[in-house]
């Protein structure tokens, strides 16, 4: 089911500034038994991200009225929330107090089984490397070729994830996934000041750790030296990297820990 | 007039991967009197782009078809043409062979008025440095935040372009055109092998000008100091800067010149 602007179609104008120049932003989010996990956060990072563009983030009341719509069809599903600036004559240049497009989407929560959260996943390191551009790190963008890229790297279905790092060399992101490894009794989480997506599970883990996890630069040795590396968003959760390009781990107890915390309400 | 795939309708599909991640090229052209300036050369380019990113370009008589439906409603305008991915379940994996989206609109041609064309234009300098990203550097895709986010940078209708750095501090780009300066009688434009996109003007020029317009990296004093500025892009041909941030230059002849070469017909 996908609403846009309220109304349910599976169309949006071709003129949309969303199309055109992936002028927008967007968030994952999952819903279970009508209810949308973490919603308040996501609001607040949807908002956020709007204002970084300057796009104007329409009001919390219409997305609850579109979930309402959408939970009396389906009561579970993985929703995708997309903003965009709206519609457009040809140009760049954008008209005053264009009127915004809002699409609320549902599909198919993805089945991982018992297996994936209790074995753990394997991962790849991607060749493609993100570009610096801190005027849209950490907003998650419609801009999204090079996860598209990274994503082509690979066709194998056994590798859960690919893992990207920047210019620099320095370890940002999964493909759609934030990272946070363990070293010894400290966990660190790349910096993603200079590019990378800020993801809602990697903020509320980097508030319920304690005494808390640390942003850092970190380069592939570390990531490899690591005692645990998990990977998380807001569909899969937290899951634990147990095999990267040859290298293995043993289960780590760690990773079931922040995971119980992120199934945990949010008290947000 | 819009087509997709080649039916007359203003709407995509929500799910198309243009719109959820900007994945797709596209290319804005001329058509006067029913025909397509420099087509052989912007088809080359479109499938080039679409190559770069692993998107299967459609055929040249799909496009072909699509310009004479166009044509017998209207006879001259702007046309775009947008390459996307298709449509696509949640995620960035990619289906084989998933069909691409094809878009053609044609927009009323902007009227410059002889003044432009003769007088030259204003222009400013952008904050915004672009981000390096050399896998997609010179691709005319649809992730085009960073030019946005340029443009919204000024609001003053007489500046009618903006100039762009990348975050080495070299000038790269014009918001929606390309940059060629003239020192003496050696003509230089930027390079984008790391950054802005590679128009098929611009290309046009570098074969045109003898003996040759060179490939630089241009710092901002440079370009001051240049004896003549000149934008170019389909729509607007070429046109002089004429001022920038108090800067001004007397009317130029080489722009008069080259602007006359690119009117001519493309013998490609």
């Amino acid at each position: 089911m996908i609403l846009v602007n309220g109304l349910a179609t599976d169309q949006v104008l071709a003129c949309d500034r969303g199309l055109l120049y992936g002028d927008g932003v967007f968030r994952t989010l999952v819903m279970r038994d009508g209810r949308v996990n973490s919603w308040k956060r996501h609001y607040a990072k949807l908002d956020s991200d709007c204002s970084a563009l300057e796009i104007s983030c329409p009001d919390e009341e219409f997305f609850l009225r579109d979930f309402s719509v959408i939970s009396q069809a389906e009561r579970e599903g993985v929703l995708r929330i997309t903003v965009t600036r709206g519609e457009s004559a040809r140009g760049y240049a954008i008209r005053e107090n264009n009127p915004v497009t809002r699409i609320v989407s549902l599909s198919g929560l993805p089945h991982f089984g018992n297996s994936m959260l209790a074995d753990g996943v394997h991962a790849r390191w991607c060749k493609i490397r993100l570009g610096l551009q801190p005027r849209l790190a950490g907003i998650k963008h419609l801009n999204r070729l090079e996860n598209v890229l990274a994503r082509l790297e690979w066709k194998d279905i056994s590798i859960f994830e690919g893992l990207i790092c920047d210019e620099r060399g320095y370890v940002i992101e999964g493909v759609s996934s934030n990272i946070v490894i363990r070293q010894g009794n400290a966990f660190y989480t790349p910096d993603l000041s200079k590019c990378g997506v800020a993801g809602v599970q990697r903020e509320r883990l980097m508030e319920y750790v304690h005494p808390g996890i640390k942003v850092l630069d970190i380069l592939p040795d570390m990531l490899m030296d690591a005692d645990e590396v998990m990977i998380c968003n807001s569909v899969i959760g937290l899951l634990q990297v147990r095999e990267l390009e040859g290298r293995t781990w043993v289960k780590g107890e760690a990773t079931q820990e922040l995971r119980r915390l992120l199934e945990g309400e949010d008290e947000i």
